[in-house]
């Protein structure tokens, strides 16, 4: 992509925070793609959702870990990132916005608690292309290769087509060698969810205290879901949207005589 | 309702605390409609969107502010509070799951930074008919009197006819007395965003942090959006649903040959 001497600005960010190898391999993989800029939080972000900071002053500082690159790290959620990204270090939109890749999946409803996708959609709120990419694997020290080739097999393509309006991808990667994965598919989100379990404890003054665990629940095996794309061998891409109207019931409600 | 020997058990969350008057007024508002279980969050969550607490411990406390009911206090954030509830308080799941009143306007996109919508959409995760109310009024002492008459007729229908699947309610109220209020409209979610800025100021060493701020742009203004009807008087309600699939965009992403 080097002979474009218009070079996409490309924002990075995720949910790991600065020094996750996630992030450090969505950098190495699009590298020649275009001009980069970071702005990542300075602590794990795991799960946060659209979460926003009101309530709180947010930091951005400049990262040494990426000397050669254009790196900050922010006090706040990956929305935050995003949102000060826009304000305040780029002063204007970026051409596309990358954020992972995540430690963990993020099909179906994980959707919705991704700090990952929560900065994808925040970038299509934006008007910017937007792509999240998740690693079915939580190892810090996972093996990211795969999940390169896929980030380069996606970027290239959104690069060289027009963008859908309104919308983000939300791209799962299944931990396989590149050469074991069998392709990449459109796909709907699944309808699972967590069985949620909290591990009950109790501290040095016999008061208890709740650890969040759970079972996710991949029922919804349909050949058009996420889900059944990761358990056979491919990468899931779904089309994500900010509009959560439900549009379908509105004929119902209209019949309660509000 | 008190003739119904079946009482609904009725779930009650907000995102600005226990101690705010809009979860009070949310409890009187309902008070005769069913059995109430209150687990708030401790201090306010506001912005955290669908936030779960997955890298801290949780603490569930009886909360003493309300002496009279089955209230509780949590220390995570509003969709903690719903998991908590259905895992470690009801230990089931509630007949109905209302969140709220919220202090200040939750409508078009603010639905995904919202943790009282959050809450609703958690509920709907796990089949509970849920919803979140908002009053156009961030004062701690705003007048909830019309709010609580919108919460009244909302529920009344809610308890008398069968909830769509999959969806939860997102209701604002606009700040009017009661006698003022239009009526209540079943609408969609605007196309309306923040246009956000950041207040950046130096603390005592000299060095910036950044305040969120910006400025609601209420452009999308069509007689179906939930914006129009709450700048015309009318109480908005928005079915929401947790798939974020965009369907109409799948055969276009289809044709890029990924």
């Amino acid at each position: 992509m080097e002979e474009n001497k218009n070079r996409p600005l490309i924002l990075i960010t995720n949910d790991d925070g600065i020094q996750a190898k996630g992030l450090r391999s969505l950098i190495q993989a699009v590298q020649g793609f275009g001009d980069i800029v970071i702005v990542a939080p300075d602590k794990p972000q795991s799960g946060m959702g659209h979460a926003i900071t009101v309530n709180d002053v947010l930091r951005l500082n400049p990262s040494p870990l990426y000397p050669e690159l254009n790196a900050f790290t922010c006090s706040g959620t990956p929305v935050d990132c995003v949102k000060l990204a826009i304000s305040e270090v780029i002063e204007g939109k970026p051409d596309l916005l990358l954020s992972g890749i995540n430690h963990g999946e993020n099909s179906a409803s994980n959707v919705l608690y991704s700090g990952t996708m929560s900065a994808a959609v925040e970038g299509a709120m934006e008007d910017i292309p937007s792509i999240g990419f998740s690693l079915l694997d939580f190892d810090p020290n996972a093996d990211f290769t795969g999940a390169q080739w896929a980030v380069r097999e996606v970027v290239k393509k959104v690069l060289d087509n027009e963008f859908p309006k309104s919308i983000c991808l939300n791209v799962n990667i299944p931990q396989l060698k590149q050469e074991e994965i069998k392709g990449i598919k459109i796909c709907r989100q699944a309808k699972a969810y967590w069985k949620d379990n909290f591990d009950k404890r109790f501290d040095q003054f016999g008061k208890p205290y709740y650890w969040l665990t759970g079972d996710f629940n991949r029922s919804d095996r349909s050949e058009d879901t996420d889900i059944w794309a990761l358990d056979n061998g491919f990468v899931s891409v779904v089309p994500t949207q900010f509009d959560m109207t439900a549009y379908h019931a509105i004929s119902q409600l209209n019949e309660w005589g509000l």
